[in-house]
């Protein structure tokens, strides 16, 4: 790849050099928790997946503790489409009947989240898949009875995971939630990351996309925001700057910093080490969404 | 359901005689690990399940350390069916090929596994799902280049399982493990659930079936062994008195009762509250697996 | 007993079925305190001790915390007969002198204590015998000089108690207290069980008496309250409803649900089980005493 | 008291160099276990009582871990003479019905163990009193029909002492001991001293009588025996230079020297501050009784 | 020494005598934190230093936990006088380039410091020496330029002495501090053990000098007040009637008894066993500085 | 630097393939503790011992457990020189009376020590200085009456330094040791880092020089030997292929991989970052000393 880490001569004081720029970072995240939320085209992409498993584990070696939450939206998709079932939408949200509901899960929690987790394990055996409905991690309630079985988040019991990650494992999280019957619930997985992200008192979110960040301008894809605030993001979504499936993602990021969390982050995962570089480095990736000063939303 | 529940002076004076009765085998199972495999009919049947997920939570509410060990071999055959996927076997075992696995995958990670732990969470929040690939769980080995992705069991690692223990919460673990690599291999139920069982040094290991018992002779359903060595029992697979699925059911019970686990039991899983009749009372119900006498074999 | 708990096919599934139907309630006290004051006849009776005490290691076998307190007015009555020594009462209480005090003492803590904490022990090794001077459990004070070594609680320190409950034990505690030179004193053990039982933060104070409840109409012995709040009962005994020795088990049971237990009980201990009938059904039996609403006197 | 300690200019000088002196001492015993057996004299004499507990309290202030095993023959007897109860002894042991028996438990448990208790708590709330019977702690065995209730030591399970020590009390133990059905029997305490002596693996057994120690000539009151070996002791009973009550407590020291037990001592319990002079200082006082070399008997 | 002590028979009943009168100092004390500040005249003689520490190792021994704080001016003195190097003070404190920083570094730290952990190692390898650099224990400010290396306390971080007083050893602390960028400097060891003692919060600050306490007249020599209030202190010195060296130490008073610390004491190091006399006689030595009532200043 | 981590593009790459590929490394070495020696020119240069210092912090930072031992043989020259005091040696040891005890107590304690420990603390306050004198660290015993203090490695008792690496500290220690009567002693700083790594079982001894590695041929630079086993090390040295200041250094390699260390390694402390090279990359650096097969000495 980068031809002086293998010269002869040259490659070793490379490493030792970008090892000790990393280290104030490395010092900064340590014992820290980051929610990492994974999605869309990245899942997908066997090759991607695989190099955010190692970004994971490499955070998780230098003392980070990630949590991993997912989608999965295109392979439910594929599966339904095998079964010969019809998807339908109302305003963006799956309409999920019980017969959807059973093919959302088996692809989430048996399908995705096993690929994640065999993703990480093959470097390391340190991730568990957990579902929403384990242990109470995810409570839901329907959403709209349009929607048949999607929910929304009536509140989060992080225990289980905080549990896994005191025991030093990765918890890697399907978004399905379950009411206090036990009933599963299909929960959008960026509003799941954020609520856990708050529950957990993380002290960063990074939601995965597959586009470079949040536009100022949606018509110009160059017009990437590097930095905003919650307010300023607030702002731009009440006058419509913020469309389609970037919402859910904008609204998890703003109910994650207004309920302690650190910093949320809109990155592009199809780009190679977005994690590593901005958690290692200087570089400005992505958009950056802070607390408002003072926690006070103008 | 009994009258003399119902009845408005009797039922109360039933209960505390019951309890006290029950007493000694609460003792007797105090912190005590029982691993329970389900498969099979039980599972199928949202009642069944129900049932016996109630008896684990009272189990667990007792003091015991209830591990429960799923299959699924009907759901699995349904999946496949729909998607237009013809099953095939060579001895018994399904030949695995990588979508085959991907399909069994779902149905015992994304199914069967959830509707197990939702019949338990449905009373109490202490049910987390894992499969034999978290957290290096189950090591998997390949069986035989002729059946694909079928594996056999390399190494149990129980750590996950018991740190779960220890925080209060019931492990239900779906039978995929994984190479070093994190490829994963399906494996039979009955096998993980004795090789579990031995690592864990439970006390028991139950194995729920539809059938009453071990029969003395397979052709007279009445014939059924209350009590077997495992010597004795050897002595009967040898002779060709074990057949078709019991075989693997009966391995493992062996495999258990030699490595330290007090006993192994075959019973009926669809004769409601079996567990708790096995558990808390003298009646004998279905098989017992003893270890030899000075645990060696004749 | 029961004949259905001997009959040949009846009596498991009874089993099975009275077990399931206690686990809500089983759920309910896990972890909990509670603390069951003995005293007057069941104490002296054989059966009845050895009853409750089964009773009390059952409610330990499940998960719950039992205290226990007693006294033993008749015990006492039989020794200093014994010993040609005539006991004075002044309303109520008994005139305690050195040497009566010496009796008092070898009598609650030599013999009752013992008798309880050996039929507990019968059944399983848990019991640990206390006096309230032990450790500085109940530090008393002088009620009234006319009285002698009659002592009132001036406070609890149940550090010695909450030490034994956390390594298992069931602490059986005699109603002697200690002033700060160690000076023993002989206290109202139905007052000592309420303060106990506040000091732990109970969640039930249960008394056990040789009377049903206690009653609307004095006169009336079917007239028994089944429950009450603690404002109801106050007014209750300021007109005058609430007589002789029943006055210190209701002032007991109303500082108890004063000051943080759950509710309060009087129940007739002579009554088989009625531990477990409290416990483990919705059976209504005895006088249940509630907090008031807010936890506000009227 | 002394006159140095109170003359102006000398005093707090002879209390530093003493304290100093008395270093050593206090660093080669921190943290260990010494059993101290009272009985007799001493504990009929409340001032020899508030003796022994004061220096039982300095013990525990320097990090001596103290255990005080009582027996209490006089006060037996005055109880049962005051009951018309007639004792009877068969070799040394006294004939103990059940009439009997309860006597011995109410003088033990009830007086005894509760005035020496007293004694400690009247300078800290540290003693806790404890039967034999305690949480299975002497499982006891018939010593012999004619004896009736009259036990000897079949089992040690120090577990409720160990808790206690490890909580920071000061456990006082009572000779009452208890077989598997919670039948409860009198034991010499002598034997119960040493047995708990080498169950605990104390440091020390320190046994206090009337008598200046053991006598080389039982004639001759000045030939006390200042230290002796476990086998040379052995051989002295062998010959019949130990007598009467001796017996026992010589047993008891052998036994407790011959299981791990550093040292056992037998000092004269009447003797200011004997605990004291014998644990921190020099001075020879009573008889102590050492392991044979390499823990063999000749 | 005292010949009370070697007399055949008086000595063991007076170490007996003085032991029991000790007691209650010594409960007094268990587990509480007690800061020594040495300096100056015992430090340099070795008679002296072994004395205090032998002091020192016997408080550690019945329970108190004592921190060490030392300076050593007259050891840097000698050191910069045999390197050529003329001191230079301004109002009392010595200037401080580098080269002077480094001697007295070494001469706290290497010096000093070693022979007080020697002579408590001597007796027991309890000793740790600290300097304030260590794990950011003291954060160091520049007193005033015109001094160079001077530094005052900005900031106190106990962890590390904590940390080692749970583990058991005795921290001694030479007085330099650091600042954000690990620069030393040299802080007055009055000043330092004040803040120190204040933020451990301490139970006593003792100064050991070389005079007998404060005067309340500088000129007359026995007028050593025995005991004074914060606010009468501060009086004191509002009128000038505490000069010299006394001022630091005073000052260290006043802050710990205003921030916490139970009481502060001006000792004459050179008194044997002046700490053992302190604290476990009732005898005043020195001055006693006690907070004000209700902690306000006058 | 490298050009290519401040080239806008490039360089946050590199920076995550570096990462990435550090991975392995970190992952081996989590947890364990890695002894490195300090010594000669390194320590004497400020610049080399802060990046050395560097790459210390940084191993902590990604899990590994360093502790440094040092020597410093030029500074206690220099002040030896400066207080006209001569130095001789005898066999390459330096002749130790007391007053050069007391000078190599100071630099060594209060010089060389202190500069690495603010080293380090200027990039985080995590090192405590240590002499072995600490807490019995290093027991020492005098080698030959004619070197006076100058003494061996009697026995290493590492508490206190295990103890600070368990609270997340790096404990730096000078290589004075002492004996029981805690008199101090000047011991080779290669043979204390050797004894020390062996009693921390560490997973690598680190020895750095200002030479690049054990030469196969003394007279020949190039000739640096890569890797040696024990075996074939001490037949080297048998031939007399090491010489000087060599051979105490290869003593403490042979003597820590004798004893249980994974491997040790002679590296150039003048080589930037040498340190990370060996730990983070597969770059051959100095000379690896490997325990020989199965743990024997040809």
């Amino acid at each position: 790849m980068n031809p002086h880490l293998t010269s002869p001569s040259g490659a070793p004081q490379v490493t030792a050099e970008v090892l000790t720029q990393a280290l104030p970072y490395i010092q900064r995240f340590a014992g820290r928790t980051v929610v990492i939320k994974f999605g869309g085209v990245p899942v997908s992409d066997p090759d991607a997946a695989r190099a955010i498993a190692g970004d994971v584990v490499l955070m998780h070696s230098v003392g980070i503790r990630p949590v991993i939450v997912h989608g999965g939206g295109p392979q439910i998709d594929d599966l339904m489409g095998r079964l010969g079932k019809e998807a339908s939408f109302v305003e963006g949200r799956r309409v999920t009947d019980a017969e959807t509901l059973d093919i959302v899960r088996m692809v989430l929690v048996g399908k995705v989240n096993r690929d994640i987790t065999s993703a990480i394990n093959a470097s390391a055996p340190l991730a568990v898949g957990l579902s929403g409905e384990d242990a109470g991690l995810i409570l839901a309630a329907p959403r709209d009875p349009a929607l048949g079985y999607v929910g929304e988040v009536a509140a989060v019991n992080p225990g289980i995971v905080r549990n896994l990650q005191e025991l030093g494992y990765i918890p890697v999280v399907s978004t399905i939630g379950a009411d206090d019957a036990a009933q599963p619930y299909n929960i959008n997985s960026d509003t799941v990351a954020g609520a856990l992200a708050a529950a957990l008192g993380a002290e960063r979110l990074v939601v995965l996309t597959d586009v470079a960040g949040l536009l100022a301008d949606v018509d110009v894809p160059e017009s990437v925001l590097s930095e905003v605030t919650a307010g300023e993001l607030a702002g731009i979504m009440a006058r419509g700057g913020v469309v389609g499936g970037m919402i859910p993602k904008v609204e998890a990021c703003l109910h994650a910093v207004r309920n302690g969390v650190g910093s949320a982050h809109l990155l592009d995962g199809t780009h190679p080490h977005v994690l590593l570089l901005e958690l290692f480095t200087d570089t400005g990736v992505g958009t950056m969404i802070r607390p408002d000063p003072q926690e006070m939303d103008p």
